[in-house]
């Protein structure tokens, strides 16, 4: 195998499949990268054995083969070389030999067909929408994901093409977060399936602003075609709850406020809410919320939010990191935030698909 | 004590002083800053009995006195607070209100009175020099200083006030960074001191590029006094090795060599020398410097460095990061590197006063 590829084509390769690769693989294997060199192409994969991604990037090929070698080291060599042109040579013992002006390096490899090849896929269903769609989606709900490994099936995020929709849910319990989206397809293709976080993290990076991404779904299965990449993952088996029945059917007030203006605030009266037990206390009163918070032996912190409100007077306190994480995710200039009493859970919507049910904690009577 | 002060003299004060503050003091107080307001001026002090650092900044006092506050809570609070005026108001309980805008923060401290003052120098020697020179000195030197805590002589930097210069000295056993520069003292101030790592890089963080800094020396410490700060430090213990033993008296070989050019090629050819054992070989040749690394099983790496050589030919091998540490200290475009044999230590300088002194490896026979 041999070819002739720039560094910036081949970085961008190596930089959609790097982070797949797991620094105590089991496997020694599996800490490489495949190179596929033909037809004017490199294709580039790598693989956990639960999340494999794979990409083109073009290459002048003179002798087509394959090979797998050490993707982080080859991903930190290809960065530091110091001429545009890279030569790459493989011989039959997967020793590669890597050329750039000055620079030679050669690096010794494991056998391309020694590689688990991912997947093909069978009886898969199809979906296609756009990939700023499905990243915005991601953005809004991923950061709600569970990282509690004994409750698994919340390890990922669940995606249900249903009624003409997607819907992407992430829960951890305590709040949860779902974006709804209008997509093309026939009803006999309704699915549920639970995307591992791996798998989301792969798929944001890969995602961009623009065009489309191919969605292939089986029962055990999903891939994402998008650009010249291809993702695919295994899913999380097992039964999502159901999360219909936290989403609170009505509730009873509505205040409109400031996205940045709230999260600045929370954030900084949350300096004096320092553990993760803490909270931070709305009190809602004409047209302005209070916000504050207070640590034994620390201190107290205030401050008052002017708004348009002209109902109950209560009091609700929240986890101020789970009241900011979907604030940092949104681009909306002003949200929602939807009330009943201080023991319902609150509901932050915005203009669009969005929702996000956050469960009230006790307060403090500090 | 009630004083209005601006955010940013508040900050700046706060960050001259907060690294002192150990995260896990045994005593309470040692995590708090010291704050004396009076005439104008807003006193900050921290501590950890052995580093002090003491600085003013303005503030419109209104009413004089002195409290002591947690150091890195009041910088992260001054830090998101709103509005650039900022109210303190300190109680008889040292509970302290702080406005800014509409944000209202109370935080608990404890008494002023409590708090370990700064000793008073007696019979202490006394020097003048440029903040510029000593902040290039300590940046030439530091890097090479001794983290084993069992050789505690060599946790700091050795300052020796003799013979008109100022000579600063760090070692590690395997390498030796020094520079000197003369400056004006009368034959009886000589002394020796030994700087402590921690007060070398709270001094790094004090010095500027303009102004001087007076120096006080006694046997056990040691101030710093510049700009609108002080910084007191017990000295190490302890003779310092005799490090003038370890500095080649005369070398074969001498090789003009592009700072910039070396570093990145070592850089780059380290990638295969993945170990802390683990070499790079220098190898002269007629105008050329060879530079490789090789690691079993892994590969090896190759650059050649054109330089004007026409000494003898052999090889020498270095640890690559203690040859690339005082590279990426220099200014300088150019270094000399100078060498007898693949067994003798090899030494760079510089036009200035700059002296590193670095063992060599054994030749990896791979």
């Amino acid at each position: 195998m041999k070819f002739r590829i720039t560094k910036d084509d081949f970085l961008d390769g190596l930089q959609q499949v790097q982070h797949v690769v797991s620094s105590r693989a089991t496997l020694p294997i599996l800490s490489n990268v495949l190179l596929e060199a033909r037809d004017g192409e490199l294709k580039l994969t790598t693989t956990d054995l639960d999340v494999g991604v794979s990409c083109g990037v073009s290459a002048d090929v003179e002798r087509a083969g394959e090979t797998t070698l050490p993707a982080r080291r080859l991903a930190s060599i290809i960065r530091e070389l110091p001429a545009n042109d890279i030569d790459i040579e493989v011989d039959a013992k997967n020793v590669a030999t890597i050329r750039s002006g000055p620079s030679f390096f050669r690096i010794i490899g494991l056998p391309g067909e020694d590689f688990p090849r991912l997947p093909d896929f069978q009886e898969s269903r199809e979906f296609k929408l756009s990939q700023a769609v499905l990243r915005d989606g991601l953005k809004k709900t991923s950061y709600a994901i569970s990282t509690d490994e004994t409750r698994y099936v919340l390890n990922g995020i669940f995606a249900s093409f249903r009624d003409g929709k997607l819907s992407l849910v992430a829960t951890d319990g305590r709040r949860l977060a779902m974006v709804e989206n209008e997509i093309e397809f026939p009803q006999s293709q309704e699915i549920d399936i639970i995307i591992p976080t791996k798998a989301v993290s792969e798929l944001q990076r890969l995602l961009g602003n623009e065009g489309e991404v191919k969605i292939f779904a089986s029962e055990s299965q999903v891939a994402f075609e998008l650009n010249d990449a291809v993702l695919i993952s295994k899913l999380i088996e097992g039964n999502y709850p159901n999360y219909r029945q936290v989403i609170p059917a009505s509730t009873k007030e509505r205040i409109v406020i400031d996205r940045d203006m709230l999260y600045t605030i929370v954030n900084r009266v949350s300096l004096l809410a320092p553990d993760k037990t803490s909270s931070v206390k709305l009190s809602f009163g004409p047209d302005s919320i209070e916000i504050a918070s207070s640590a034994q032996e620390i201190g107290e912190a205030q401050e008052t939010l002017p708004v348009t409100y002209s109902g109950s007077e209560f009091s609700i306190a929240f986890n101020p990191d789970f009241l900011m994480a979907p604030l940092r995710a949104l681009s909306e200039d002003s949200i929602y935030l939807d009330l009943t009493d201080e023991m319902s859970p609150g509901v932050i919507r915005t203009e669009g698909s969005f929702l996000y049910v956050l469960m009230p904690m006790r307060i403090n009577q500090g």
